[in-house]
């Protein structure tokens, strides 16, 4: 059984066309006007594929294709349809349409697998309109209370809450995901991993762990013609030496390290005023806990040896951290396994980015399937897959939920 | 002879009431009210000495007592009334101030000098509400042109010309400040170094050059999460590279050179987005123009090394000049003389920032003394100097004064 990959480019095609931009991406932000049309164009696809559709409170929308087992948990298939403002057209909307055209597959083969499947479209995955991200897998989850979700606001002082009721996707706190057996998402890599190894597709891994520190330099600011270098206490070249460090101890740490400094603030940021302030962000990432502990620790070494050379005070607040999260092993080799039975080269590597099945992963085993991104490229009008490597990517979801949900005939 | 400490500090201190800030610090911005009240309370005081004071029509104060010689070119002593914000009580007020109590002292000791002696109160000489600095001086020596300094605004929209008018000081093109056989400012240092030399005084070299730059690296954003360390272009990593190469080079340029980075821009300045651009700017300082050349050239140098390595693209726009001006070697010499007459230590020195004299001795022989900052602070309500200090400073600008303007009998 093969998906219909002239179905599924249709269908990608007809999604990008709301919230188009005029550089060929998407902006169709969280609950927006965009938002809906895509919800009530996905509404109709899954009722045309005989699926009902429910909808719960955070306007999580879900769809079940029965099995021939009733008391059997489901195997769920699903993504989002949000995107971050001048996106893509395939970050989040081919993990739901993919699991669309399975289903679609199924009905055209005529099949019927034992565990019901349900396709799934989380609410606020990219967090570009209403912060942080992955609300709705995580309110679904128990990560986020119902108060906390409600009340975010976007920059124009608009709440989740009231968006929800404004475009009609308010339902039913019964209608929330229930049990599954286990939950596949595919998704494009948005880097550039795949690319170079030559290969379509990737099986995950897992979420990348991620910690943020604040870092504070102080200094003291001077004019920059009257006090010589060696009498300086310059805020901004101990920051540099700091930014330096943070990527050096990364790429000790291995490949799948990352470090970086992607905000960066100087004060009080005059050309001829020595700077006496420099605050900065630090992104760490690593696959294991321990690893971006020690990330942090060795940042604080590293802070301190400056701070003495430097003649500053630097301060570092660890103030948010994702714990990693590795998928289910047996997703994991089932997806292998289905990728193996496809005869498609692959290989395995850990998701840089957070995705709603990290938190699905909290109640219910979980694994991803990455598809090959042109260029690395996401986030940007420019994102890019071939129809090939959907194809690839949809097929390897179609023989993993017939391996996870069970064919009984077709 | 020697100044009276005591009135100099009473005029400094009822000076400093004028713009006072809470902080124990000085307001006052060119032609503002304070402005005003400063200049209303030092026309005053000039008359009260026997002067009459003449305005220019950049608003320059001139008041001159003669000399015995009808046709000798006058002494010239003076400084600025106006403040940076939150700036301290000396910076500038000293000049103005110690040139009255020079005056203040002839006429006690009854002295005739051959030269008359004149004082002067430039016209923002700070920049912080006009910009340029110095356009006061610079306008009286033929740097720019009316046009270009009645046009200069305010943060606010109003113009130098209109606020001039309004304060009532809008004087006459006739009676801008003429040839002058020298001119001496006395300033407060600013800086560290005579602090650190243990000595009251110092005879200043000349103004240091300046050279601004403006440098722009560009490698491309990307996801912090997805992006390997091995494949990113991350224009903040090279710029600091860059940073601490222009501290580097001007370490190497000797201790006379400066080295700044004061403004740092980057972009687009998000935790979890490796930066694609940052924008920054480099002030360098060095007592000779062709070790100024040579600082950029060396800067250019390194940027292609930084570049290459980084695979990012940096460019390096030169953009405004200050080209060093050494003060006139015999009027050094006249102050030398005065300071050993004295038997006071001093150290030579070259001064970092900008002075009304720089433009002074584009038209006469021109000369300054500094005087030992407390900390080396300046441009805030901390600037201090002591008592005995200022004392020091005034009484080598009366015995440079009697060496330069000759005196006759006493």
């Amino acid at each position: 059984m093969r998906i219909n990959s002239a179905r599924l480019q249709a269908s990608l095609e007809t999604m990008a066309q709301i919230g188009r931009t005029p550089g060929g991406g998407v902006t169709r932000l969280a609950l927006s006007d965009e938002d809906k049309a895509a919800r009530d164009l996905l509404a109709r696809w899954l009722a045309e594929a005989g699926l009902t559709v429910q909808v719960d409170d955070f306007g999580n929308m879900l769809a079940r294709r029965p099995g021939s087992d009733p008391a059997a948990a489901p195997v769920r298939l699903g993504s989002h349809l949000d995107t971050v403002r001048q996106g893509g057209r395939f970050d989040g909307a081919l993990g739901v349409l993919a699991a669309l055209e399975v289903v679609r597959t199924l009905n055209d083969a005529g099949a019927v697998t034992r565990r019901p499947i349900e396709i799934v479209n989380w609410t606020n995955e990219e967090g570009a309109r209403f912060e942080p991200a992955m609300l709705g897998s995580g309110a679904a989850t128990g990560r986020f209370t119902k108060a906390f979700v409600y009340g975010r606001a976007d920059r124009e002082g608009r709440t989740f809450g009231d968006e929800l009721v404004r475009i009609g996707y308010c339902g039913d706190p019964a209608q929330r995901p229930g049990p599954a057996h286990a939950y596949l998402e595919l998704h494009i890599e948005q880097g550039p991993v795949l690319e170079e190894a030559g290969v379509p597709v990737g099986v995950v891994e897992g979420i990348i762990g991620i910690t943020w520190c604040q870092v504070t330099v102080e200094g003291q600011s001077a004019h920059a013609g009257t006090m010589p270098l060696a009498r300086r206490r310059d805020a901004l070249q101990a920051a540099a030496h700091l930014v330096l460090a943070t990527r050096e101890l990364a790429r000790q740490a291995g490949p799948d390290a990352r470090a970086t400094v992607g905000r960066f603030i100087v004060e009080p940021n005059v050309t001829n005023v020595i700077p006496g302030r420099v605050s900065f962000s630090v992104d760490f990432r690593h696959p294991e806990a321990a690893l971006l502990d020690r990330l942090v620790e060795q940042l604080h070494a590293r802070a301190e040896q400056v701070a003495a050379a430097e003649g500053v005070r630097i301060s570092i607040e660890r103030f948010w951290t994702s714990e990693p999260t590795p998928f289910d092993p047996a997703v994991k080799e089932t997806i292998e396994a289905a990728v193996r039975e496809l005869g498609m080269p692959f290989q395995r590597l850990w998701s840089g980015a957070g995705h709603d099945a990290k938190y699905m992963q909290d109640c219910c085993p979980s694994g991803m399937i990455f598809v090959r991104s042109q260029g690395g490229l996401s986030h940007c009008e420019q994102e890019a897959s071939t129809p090939e490597d959907i194809a690839a990517g949809a097929n390897v979801l179609l023989a993993a939920t017939l391996r996870l949900a069970e064919l009984v005939s077709h």
